[in-house]
């Protein structure tokens, strides 16, 4: 009797410390999303104060990385998981790796944000970029956060539908990529700073990609499958198939 | 007696496990190696056949990722590892996402090498960066090369050495960038074509960044330190230390 209840106890404690590190995840996450629309909205209204906070803030997320990453080895070791727990702790290391990135790539659209900011006439120059871009970072921190959104029900729907979402984020930016070219074109001294504009639709593409890794991970976290480098249709039959 | 042979026997076949492993990720690392000096020789020999080769193996470094991954969960779930060994597969899951991820930029500069080769003139528009870019590419093989022998012969100082390394390969992008700059605002006509010379810069420096990153988890492997998102300084410093 003793023993149960210490058992029940330790597995009490075993999954506390599995939903507190989901939950520590998921702040990540909240906070990445936050500065990749804090770097879109610095980007879009010249806010060169709001641009340096999201390089200054890029260090939090890094060490929130690095603690995260430190109670899993701790987990692996303390409790040697096996099967869901193992996948789960499996895929929380390679997502806050993605997380991790793309605070990279908000803090490089947050870097040009500020260079663009200082530089005078670059908004009159390349007018209509700048509302498209904008549109394209909304797009994407739409993406990352249905994808945490997906990691924290479970709901490998959702990491579909995001999946699906990248197919029209790429076409997006190549869009965006079409028009700067003819401008940069058009009018040489406005190489400069369209190559700014295009290096921050370039991070915000990976973002997507990104955002699109991390669904996959809810799907072998769910389903048990890998579904990386595997096509979209292949990725909505396994969501669709029963745990393996 | 008998029970201390089968344990022996046990632990010679985790050992030689491990061992498979390792020498997995090598033969991995080979090929990444391999796929990044054809699309570097493809791209300043304007070789469209040797790029097409590049761009059609990029799925065999895929299939070896989800591979080892999967035998990584397997000696997880079976073997139950801890302390040094625990450390050896998570900087194994880290390396081979890394190495994968070089495996894909190896396979952008095979499609810009594509697109170049099959754009008539575009050699004679760009001559100097292309032999530039040759010299880069050059740089970040061989700081992967070192970076994965650093990871065969666990040797931290190696490993440092490469990340002293990627500043110079830093420099050296921000150089061909400068060039390209000017190029293209000389001569807008060849505003396409210094495109592709400048992605593809973008992802051999991408390339460096990455082979650090194998370095980094290498001395976490050797000194069970994180030094993720320090200094140079720093990671000579842990470098040096006893294992903590």
């Amino acid at each position: 009797m003793e023993q149960r209840k210490i058992r029940s106890h330790i597995s009490h404690q075993y999954d506390a410390e599995l939903a507190d590190l989901r939950s520590r995840v998921l702040a990540m996450g909240g906070q990445v999303e936050q500065q990749l629309a804090d770097a879109v909205r610095a980007f879009s209204e010249h806010d060169a104060e709001l641009a340096q906070l999201v390089v200054t803030n890029d260090y939090k997320i890094n060490a929130q990385e690095v603690s995260i990453d430190e109670d899993c080895t701790q987990i692996l070791v303390r409790r040697q998981p096996a099967a869901g727990d193992l996948r789960l702790l499996i895929a929380v290391i390679k997502t806050i790796t993605d997380l991790e990135r793309i605070g990279d790539e908000a803090e490089r659209v947050g870097r040009m944000a500020l260079h663009l900011a200082q530089t005078p006439h670059a908004r009159r120059e390349t007018t209509a970029p700048f509302a498209d871009i904008e549109h394209l970072g909304e797009h994407v921190r739409r993406m990352l956060h249905d994808a945490l959104d997906s990691f924290a029900r479970l709901d490998v729907e959702l990491a579909v539908g995001v999946a699906r979402e990248d197919v029209k984020v790429d076409r997006e930016y190549e869009g965006i990529m079409r028009q700067l070219i003819t401008f940069m074109m058009e009018d040489p001294r406005s190489i400069p700073n369209a190559l700014d504009v295009m290096w921050s639709a370039r991070s915000l593409e990976r973002i997507g990609d990104r955002s699109r890794n991390i669904c996959e991970y809810v799907i072998y976290l769910v389903k048990g499958k890998d579904v990386r480098h595997t096509s979209l249709e292949h990725m909505e039959e396994e969501a669709r198939s029963r745990k393996g």
